[in-house]
């Protein structure tokens, strides 16, 4: 590390110091959704804001880019370091280009949008919250014009989610996945249905929940020396520094795989932060890549071994023990039950073959919007005539349509690909892996997950943030992101 | 407010800031011992060291100073807002006056002195700490140097405790209380025990216990909308802004009065926390105003009310609907249990009428160490002979002698008599308001503690520190600092 220049170890120094602050509003974010009590909001988010000013405070310093520019003119990108130099460029433009006065009315707009998206949620009528939407757009076009982009100006909000992501590669990928996607929901709904909707449905009580989903998620290999699982009503996951990785999950004492899923889901998140190189912890390449990448591992736990027969094989008989009703389903209903599609109009609530098609449908709006081939008050009737293709539905209203996700009215366009892309990076690891190591399922059916979580590890986990999302994957599995391996593991799985 | 000079605003504006550090380190701390994943202790170590250095830097910059010795010229005792200048000369000069070399090696040798003493302790061998200790001892005479002081030096360390203490006035109290507290231990040990030790021993689930727990501190007032209860190795109770205020308590499956009465102690705390004057937070003035003052919150609600005969008139029954061990004891029975009363070594396990004897041995040991009456290496010996004199009983070693508490340790001399300050102010506090309020008792039997705590919240909470301790007990009780009120409350409850 000697031949450094001096400017790296300035920007390592402020990257760490950096990085305590965001560990402390991360604590912050995660006792507000779980322990904090409910008069404690005001102040807590007094908190939050003077945190976020200090951290922008400490980066944005005219000397932190002429750091970041004595590095580009000193070291080369064979650097082992380098990445971390073309992070914290990315980052610098992103935090430092945008004009003041655009930076202030986008917060103001959108701190004022998920107010009204919310009443109009409630109210069903968008034409409420239309006014709000459109001023977002129109602002988030000005950031993308001075974000800069090569093809379209949609490219460069996406990339506030995932670097290097592109709308006409996903446009690429996802008009092979539509119809197939399509195809293979209108299949499983021709075939009909094998067991009754509620045979899991009984009584779950939430302590002995949390000791079932405790012992899975340190049996897939979870770490709780270093982590632990709480309860909060949006669950998420949460790193709060290199050793100490917070899940949380949400109960029903009617049905115990809403728990359990969500904390598979989690624990991938977890398994992925936990894996991540915590020497360079502080540091861009010490960080998750991306959300796309990121999504990979929670789809993965939760869906490519959550969801498998295997793991039903080992882990039914055992379920049993803490919840007696499951004694008398058999194995085959099981998998059947916790493998369930049908169409319907909530993404959140969608299976894993119909939610890509919620994905798809967010995605091409949101790029004919910023192609400015949509305006936005004519975006219902094109999301509801979408549903009908797509799903032979009638939406019953804007809530249940184009009103139900919060996303739109913080502003957050090009989020929604990050999850799409998830599932099929998610297939395509999961392939690679058991390609190398056909002995995985047979593993699975043991409940030993060593060797799916060493080779995440290995491949994902420990690269941090040294490549792209997409040379992360090429490198991963020898593919660029393709949706091949995703169908082929639906196909097998519902078909 | 508007004729306040443009300094106290400076000052009004780095308080705020300060105050969010501050709050923001209490919430890592809490979590640190609540919450936290073991292997997260060392990096949350760096954010504390970061954040506490963050506040350090904050406070101690030279304008501050010259905004404090702006308004200390155009302000005047009078103003309604002087006792905010009057604390801030406080905390600067303390922050600022010791060298710098001091403070580090302080810092050195104290952070190498808790291991040390956890050696000698372990090893029951003070040779192994006396090195330490006189270190320690010797640099905080430079302190108390630094400080200044009038009559001692040991004053100079009062104050970091508890503002306006002198060793003089604490040594006339005890020497009054000293005789008498022998002379009531001996008569509770002549008269013998009325029932065996262990009749509350029994099977007390923990989830029992939190739900009994939550009902009793709930019912005295706790406010759980700005509050909550967990679990930690060694109880405390922590502020973490103007409506969070957060208890800890340990349990005990085989004895349910050490987890209550922790609740209680804590929430005695609590409530005082609950009390202040939330629009002041922020300004030195909004603070809690001393640990002696603190105190007599936690013994007032753990003590005076929790082992009342009133109060188990009242929550017995209740108990044993948690617990139907408790159905068959009599309240008779009930209440000498949770008074007994018998000499001991040990400071943490005393109870309420050999504890304050404990305090004045270390209080005397350390006045006599600054005074310089007595040399480190005799403090073994000088112990030992006062515990035979107080209790009649041989320290079988120095583990269950000089090298039991952990203050020394960490340099912490002068902070042991602010518990017996709070015991006298216990007494006093509870005695001026049953005076005012002479259906107190009656309240309590019934499960009423609001006249009690609304009294409180309009002598001691809602005063915060406008009052120096002194001034606000004798606003409170109309007498200053005295123990006549808390030994007829002993040999009232007691004899």
């Amino acid at each position: 590390m000697s031949e450094l220049p001096e400017a790296y170890h300035k920007l390592l120094a402020m990257g760490e110091e950096l990085t305590l602050l965001v560990d402390t509003s991360a604590l912050l974010g995660w006792d507000q959704e779980t322990k904090m009590p409910s008069k404690g909001v005001a102040y807590r988010a007094k908190q939050m804001a003077y945190l976020s000013g200090k951290e922008h405070d400490l980066f944005v310093r005219a000397e932190v880019g002429e750091w970041i520019s004595e590095c580009e003119s000193e070291m080369s990108p064979a650097d082992e370091m380098w990445p971390n130099v073309r992070d914290w460029r990315f980052d610098y433009d992103r935090a430092t280009t945008l004009p003041t006065a655009l930076v202030t009315e986008f917060q103001e707009i959108s701190a004022l949008g998920k107010a009204t998206w919310a009443e109009a949620r409630e109210k069903a009528d968008f034409g409420i919250f239309a006014p709000h939407l459109e001023k977002l757009v129109e602002l988030s076009k000005e950031k993308a014009e001075s974000f800069g982009y090569e093809k379209c100006s949609y490219d460069a909000l996406l990339e506030n989610f995932e670097r290097g992501a592109r709308a006409g590669d996903l446009a690429e990928v996802f008009t092979k996945l539509r119809p197939e996607l399509v195809e293979i929901g209108k299949e499983i709904t021709d075939r009909g249905t094998r067991v009754s909707d509620d045979i899991l449905q009984g009584d779950y009580p939430i302590d002995k929940q949390e000791a079932f989903n405790q012992e899975v998620a340190e049996k897939v290999g979870f770490n709780f020396e270093a982590g632990r699982i709480d309860t909060a009503v949006h669950p998420f996951c949460s790193g709060l520094g290199p050793r100490d990785t917070r899940l949380t999950t949400r109960y029903d004492e009617k049905e115990f795989t809403s728990s359990l899923f969500g904390v598979l889901h989690e624990a991938g998140h977890g398994m992925y932060d936990q894996g991540l190189p915590g020497e360079l912890h502080g540091l861009p390449i010490g960080r998750a890549v991306s959300l796309g990448i990121h999504e990979s591992q929670s789809r993965l736990w939760e869906n490519h071994v959550g969801r498998s027969r295997e793991f039903w094989q080992y882990w039914l008989p055992r379920a049993a023990q803490y919840f007696p009703h499951l004694a008398s389903i058999s194995l085959d209903d099981m998998v059947f039950a916790v493998n369930r599609s049908s169409p319907s109009y909530i993404r959140v609530e969608a299976d894993e073959v119909t939610y890509d098609l919620h994905i798809m449908l967010r995605f091409e709006l949101e790029r004919a919007i910023f192609d400015d081939q949509l305006a936005v008050k004519d975006i219902p009737g094109e999301w509801n005539e979408r549903v009908r293709e797509m799903f032979g539905l009638e939406v019953p209203d804007d809530a249940r349509g184009c009103l139900q996700d919060i996303h739109w009215s913080m502003g957050m366009f090009g989020y929604f690909p990050t999850y799409s892309l998830g599932n099929l990076n998610a297939s395509q690891l999961i392939a690679a892996a058991k390609k190398e190591n056909p002995q995985i399922d047979g593993q699975i059916a043991e409940g030993d997950c060593s060797t799916i979580l060493n080779w995440m590890r290995e491949k994902v986990h420990s690269a941090g943030s040294r490549w792209l999302p997409g040379e992360l994957i090429e490198r991963a599995t020898g593919e660029t992101t393709d949706s091949a391996a995703h169908l082929k593991h639906l196909r097998d799985r519902y078909l």
